[in-house]
């Protein structure tokens, strides 16, 4: 058997932990596998004297991760300690220069400087690998890099974030709202102390911006995400969405339309039973549209140490296989510079949300304001009302562009009887 | 750019016209993910003159495929012939041995003589690619081969033939029954005009084999799939489902059961709303059981021109890219021979049809017979009979051995009021 791929991990939180845990149970299966042994050849994390589940007093314990980079007994850098800048950026860079092939998780580095960091390694002849960095047991970077890589993509929807997916079904099934269903995630630890990357969608818009790079052979563009998270979603909206047959997700949607490509991340209405209805709680979900495949869907656990280290040792089984192949798919001088759609490109129909406090006459002007925009009107719901306080109106309308919705929705929330801005969510059939 | 890839196509059935229909339309970006372009060398097919919807003009046409083996100015031969003997396997082996890489579809071939094929490859330094002969579009060979290499699996469940699942949706919706479906489904071109290797389970067990040997790192074989068709499922039966909640499926499964892997190819019950249960029509479905990724499932059409090109393309590419890897994920000498699991190891609940002529005095002795098995009854249902008619008696059970109720079924089936054997089918909850 060939000589052992050589890896330094620096990180040891859950998923460096997880990394090592899978050597050792399955090391002699995977050196089978790999046609050689992965051994460790040096560990890193910010405390080593912090107590751990796992065994870590056999491996070589460097004080500080940067020395990996030029650890000549090191062949792969697996760079798990996150971060868009600071010590993990200059890792991975280092690690590249130095012709040390990178297996990393970390999204936000890649969504920010995926296309600098492709490049590098690209000149060095080294690999950039990070199937771990979207939707942890999700083998989806290496479908788009490769198993469907004799299509043309023209849609990547997905549900990449299990903590905002969580949250929404918890508000669905137990008729609590955000604030509550927070706190309990946080106390669960499905929900980090600051939950901002999370429920703000940034998380999920790096994911989407690697995968976005991946379907269409674009540079990676995390700037040119619409992004909206899901703090203003209520269970009243949840309640609705029920009612007309749909369900609230946070939906990552990367489309190409006739050329332009919209990437957003926002929470959409989705069918019921449609396949990313059904995907509940901490699961995420990627469907994916080509020409030839027409569409195919991969679910499975979206973050946590066994799914997120099982994607990192795919990588790193690669590696030891001789695999190599560019980051995003083809040479980054053949990564386009996307042409964007704009709002006036992006055709959904919609859900709208009102708090109305003077029914009667407003009814009419925000009829009269959707006219304006050339939105028609499919259906009106309005629930309970005690007198003289404010009632939930909700319309749901025909194909029109976020543009025009956007448009619309602005001039309703000046009306004097909307208590307050509306809430506008794309209705998105699959 | 690298030299290209030359390719040489046998069978021009639907899937070889759809191989080259991808290389006419995506042949550019095709070429900048591999590295390099993937031309066709050579084409045969049984029929040159017949009317195709695809320009073979411009192709050099080679009257006998095996030529192709040997032919100096082919990398890669591309096997669409079909079926487990005669040319196909004849063009395959000789390719092997010449050499030569081979892209297949063919799942009986694989299924029947994987292991001796997959030792030529290895034994010549050459690829024996297969991701089209299991469910199309779905990379479900890459995700077992690579993307979940860092798992033991525990088990593997699928809805791995169109055909079937469609006849089994279409008898839901339409509450037909199977052989008025059968016939509607051959005139629609769903079904073959012998399905014999669709509706007998045959194909499914095929496809079953080849997965299982993935999972578990073992000879593939087909004769240790226990296999029952769809032949005998009644709209009856599958009334009788849904009122309990279930759907019927028609699922490949191979579980790890203590170290013995059991693989059978029948009808089950599975909850409506898991995964498996909200996959209808010509869908096929994966569902992965792995120690680190916990569960994941892969979901896309299972057959059909585009999908079933796009994965031979898959294929293709892997090679253009100079990814080698063994047919059967590690080399065929750590291929162990399975220890399979017998009906006694096999536990599950169950579905128990009567027709039932006379009927106070028979429940007493069905019942006697399963307490004689050990098998305690779950719930029981019997639905409105005609005086002297005879009536439908179904039995859910608890948790029992598939040799219990095989056993319980025999002698049940020999009670004088039985009219006919009793359908059994299995219930997997997942």
């Amino acid at each position: 058997m060939a000589e052992s791929l050589r890896i330094g991990i620096a990180g040891l939180g859950t998923v460096g932990a997880g990394v090592l845990r899978i050597l050792q149970t399955h090391g002699d299966d995977i050196a089978r596998r790999a046609g050689r042994a992965i051994s460790v050849s040096a560990i890193n994390a910010r405390d080593s004297k912090k107590k751990r589940d796992i065994d870590i007093s056999k491996y070589r314990w460097l004080a500080d991760p940067i020395a990996m980079a030029s650890d000549p007994q090191i062949d792969v850098v697996v760079e798990l300690i996150g971060g868009d800048e600071g010590v993990a950026r200059e890792l991975v860079e280092k690690s590249l220069k130095a012709k040390k092939h990178v297996v990393t998780a970390n999204k936000a580095l890649l969504a920010k400087h995926g296309l600098a960091l492709a490049k590098l390694a690209e000149d060095n002849g080294v690999s950039l690998n990070f199937e771990a960095s979207v939707a942890g047991g999700i083998p989806i970077i290496k479908a788009l890099r490769e198993g469907f890589a004799g299509n043309k993509i023209s849609g990547i929807f997905g549900i990449l974030n299990g903590t905002c997916n969580y949250i929404l079904s918890e508000m669905r099934t137990t008729k609590r709202d955000f604030a509550e269903v927070l706190k309990e995630a946080q106390v669960k630890g499905y929900a980090e102390v600051d939950p901002t990357f999370d429920v703000d969608g940034i998380d999920a818009a790096h994911k989407l911006t690697i995968l976005s790079a991946l379907a269409y052979g674009v540079k990676p563009d995390f700037g040119a995400v619409d992004i909206t998270g899901i703090r203003k979603i209520t269970s009243r909206d949840i309640e609705f969405a029920d009612e007309l047959g749909y369900r609230v997700k946070l939906l990552g949607i990367a489309r190409d339309i006739g050329g332009r490509i919209a990437q957003s991340l926002e929470p959409c209405l989705v069918p019921i039973d449609s396949a990313l209805g059904s995907v509940e709680g901490v699961f995420n979900a990627v469907f994916v549209e080509g020409d030839f495949i027409d569409r195919a869907m991969l679910e499975g656990r979206g973050a946590g140490q066994g799914p997120t280290a099982s994607a990192v040792m795919a990588d790193l089984i690669d590696l030891a296989r001789g695999y190599q192949l560019p980051p995003f798919g083809i040479p980054t001088k053949d990564l386009k510079s996307a042409k964007w759609a704009g709002p006036e490109d992006i055709v959904s129909s919609q859900y709208i949300h009102l708090i109305v406090t003077d029914e009667p006459g407003v009814i009419a002007d925000v009829s009269a304001i959707l006219r304006d925009f050339n939105i028609s009107i499919e259906s009106m719901l309005q629930r309970g009302r005690d007198p003289g306080q404010p009632v939930s109106v909700v319309i749901t309308t025909h194909d029109c562009s976020l543009k025009a919705i956007r448009g619309a929705a602005e001039k309703i929330g000046k009306l004097k009887a909307i208590a307050q801005a509306p809430t506008i969510l794309r209705i998105e059939q699959f």
